[in-house]
């Protein structure tokens, strides 16, 4: 189902393995990102209600229509333990679609998230609460229930293509999508990825210039870097 | 007086009753905001300089030129115990009107606060004063002292209409404006929307969905809406 | 050599001198640039990623192209004990071209910190290193090594220009920057400015009026303002 | 009746005086801000959708809702000959509630032009049709009708003020309001400011510097402004 | 292949069909996105270079990286007579990817028009040429050509996903996408559509009211709208 | 002079050779920004007031104060023949600094046109008149005469550094700033670059690819580009 189809919801999704998004949990979100080959991010004007947020889950869409959260309750229905919501809008809005009443309904049915292409508000319970959002906009903008959206099909949230079952990593850095048939081979690449950074840490910590490391020096006098003094 | 009106200071003007103000200081701009029906929002690039601001009182309106911040100081003198100043700009600007001599000031004469459609300084101070903000921009530049606008004339301050004597509630989720006239009807309605929350945040936490709880399900196949596997 | 100079990295600059950089680093962002004469600021959309940051030191410039990270390696070697790194973009961009990584690698060449107008990623590490930096964007997006940028010629960083040596003051406020030439004299003017500013808080916070203080009644009449009841 | 009123159709408002629109339609939108005393405009992200557009004429009000145009047929009934609609929103947004059969359906009540707070759509049948529009968007997206605002109580449309029979003038330079009550001395003065500006371009064209013309050599010289060579 | 997939060119897809594409452009790109049930429309920043320009054709999509317009050459070879090239990009960007000699080799390979989430230049030689180009913005900065992205893999561009072989559909009020799967079906709701205006416009023209015609009087009342004198 | 020069007029400034301008007027600025190796140009936001309008010339450079236009007066005295003026602000402003009258002062001391990082107004006047303007807005607010700023300093002008003197190119594609030392040889550059763009635009039009006439088909291979059925 294209993200052009409206007045539907998917019951059965097909959720990427539990042990991989296990594994995934371990990595940021720029890690991440890496590992998939520099693709896969949300634009950067996403952004979490409160520093230090981290999440890992499996994505169960939602495409709205502006200033109307009706399918964020239809939704709900649809959480499996581990679920991270992730909702598009099919024109620009920062209204509030979310609210303290969702995330408490989201948290009951195992919700760990929301990422939402639209506005967020009770931005101080949702702090209290520990229930992580990332959104283009804080406002207090209330939302009607008028016109029907969908749930569990492919959404474009944010810049990026997000079909249900995908897994949904979102830090402090922003937000990456990992598809269902990538996933196992990502955490294996993102693993990959961070095992060397310590000893690359390392090295530069003791002053070990990146120049030498990674032998830079050929390459940027052959691209005509001249030092002068 | 209206939006358009230059070089006056009114010096009385009716402020909000301050029983209804204090009812008012228990809810949060969200809850206020619907039960104005849904109206009396500043715009969302309205945000507060440090998290977990709150403020509510009544408005002393301060109409100021681009980079020019004279009419703050006259605005001081009009301040009243339980003031916050709403300062709009007769054109989009992002200079830094406002920092910590101003807020020593204002708080001498009362004031609990600022809303200003402009740039504020010296966050590190305000924060550590205590002395919440809400602006449209942080920035450092400076302003001049040479054009007259206007103080206690009705103002547009970030989309909203401000009238002095209006109540201003502001939190983490942005800024609302209660018309004096409208004050006393919305505290009641606020305090009847928050009176059932208890309720429903229960239920909701209980599991129970938003879809049985609001019998949304009738309306939303009526709507059109399909579920399939 | 002008902000138009590109495969250039200038080995020797003349950097601000220390004493002076020292007493520099003991103002705030908004008084130095008052002190300078209203000028020397970037732009306000340069926000430091995590609340208080503060850091003052001589600037090491970096001209990048958008999406490509190689010169930040280059810097590195050119770094000396308190220094600040500019990065400049030849074109808007929010790519991560920084994290924890060359934030190590800066650190051990002994930088302070980081300005640079395009976007940071790592945030969680650095907030977690103290490593302070400030950017137009958080973004994960990875960057490339492909094309050669410059090192030490002048720059234009988020709308203000920086030569190699000025001194960079950063704080909550955005970003000043201090010409070699001007920096002992910026130092003194603040050092006079900050020097009456305790007593004007003492008489403000007295409710003493700045139109008193100031003497603003006379020319507010002459500007033409008017009091009504 | 303020800009927080919604579910009201006002039907008998006072239009400003014939003649004087008549007047002030003599003017371009510069010329008459400047003879408000510099105040009245909307944002200047308020254009229009071809070049060479201008209208002056009677303030019909509508506010409407995100993605919703409902309201836009209620104000149709509304229209007398020489009115401008003028359609704000409750939250910003860029949705095209206005095409040709709505101009279509204008016109034929009378309307001269509309300026809209929002989105507009259809613009080669619009510029076809001569029909001017003002907007901060064009886009194609599709608005529903499921909400209830007002028509003509008082808006604050891209930062002004309208109130119901207030003056419309817009050009290539952007939107003017003219309150009802300050029309007739709002033509004097824009006549009076126009009468001389023939002599002035004539002087200016011969080459006198204004310099000389305004007397501005004292005066910038007490400022502080020095020549060198 | 989903919008993650790079280094790869796919040489043969499936083109909609070309008497289904003839029908569709006899249509705007308002009717089509009405007749799609009000989904698939690119961002409203999306602009023609010119004024009436207007383009119905099957994409050839295209994944570039930010300043970086290598994989344009590489989808020229894969042009049929009739299409229109869309290319996204990894990371928000503005340089200017396009230009005249691209446009002459498109043109010779039978494309109609260009899409681009990216910038455009050379546009008085694009305007002479008659080659009409929908972009994100206009800049004279010219791009490198150094990392592979894709052709005709599933792209995410201006907020749709575009399939290679959709029809594009793009004109003064933006761009619309219409999935090879449901072009058939839209091209006969667009022509239903289109059939019932004419005969709406002539009784608007006449004075009928859409409140009458659509009979929203009841709807309205029901829903709380009150007119008062 | 850096561009911190506040207070001052110099007025005797070396100007690019006349030849070497005549030379450069040939180009575009797309052009022009190639021959000088992908630098000089301003922010695309700067835009032409009225399409299809080219200018070449030598800076004066003006520096203003958000919402003050005085120092346009100053420089206007300081114009010779085939001057352009270029006017940066101490802070993001998109006030109407510029109007018909300023333009017939401009014209009447020699000057081809006007680039402002601010507002612009009397569009249509000036479209009438020919004199082109590239500008961040045009907006029909009014500015003030009080603070002095400077004529003939190096000025950040949309992110560009301008020198007086140098060369100002500006055209649909933006603006290009050519410092005086480069002037000669960039025009040499600009010319050998167009030289063989006839032959180029000829093969291409007759269907021959880029991928072909540029070799590309090797490097890209080499970099992993993959082709699929």
């Amino acid at each position: 189902m294209s993200s052009y189809t409206l007045g539907v919801v998917r019951r059965h999704i097909q959720r990427a393995d539990a042990a991989v998004v296990q594994k995934l949990s371990a990595f940021g979100v720029a890690t991440v990102h890496e590992a998939m080959g520099r693709v896969g991010l949300m634009k950067p004007y996403m952004r979490p209600i409160y520093a230090g947020a981290h999440v890992c889950g499996t994505a169960v869409t939602v495409l709205l229509h502006p200033g109307d959260n009706w399918m964020m309750h239809v939704a709900a229905e649809q959480l499996q333990e581990g679920d991270v919501v992730v909702a598009a809008c099919t024109a620009e809005n920062t209204d509030g679609f979310f609210g303290d009443l969702l995330a408490t309904s989201f948290r009951a049915r195992g919700a760990k998230g929301l990422v939402i292409d639209g506005g967020c508000r009770d931005v101080k319970d949702l702090t209290a609460m520990g229930f992580p959002v990332w959104s283009r906009a804080i406002s207090a903008k209330g939302t009607i229930k008028a016109t029907v959206g969908s749930v569990n099909v492919r959404v474009i949230c944010a810049g990026a293509e997000v079909n249900p079952g995908d897994v949904v990593i979102a830090d402090d850095d922003g937000v990456c999508i990992v598809p269902v048939a990538m996933a196992a081979q990502v955490a294996e690449a993102a693993a990959a990825r961070e095992a060397n950074e310590g000893e690359k840490r390392a090295k530069l910590a003791a002053g070990v210039l990146g120049l030498d490391m990674y032998n830079m020096r050929g390459p940027l006098e052959k691209a005509g870097l001249k030092y002068i003094d």
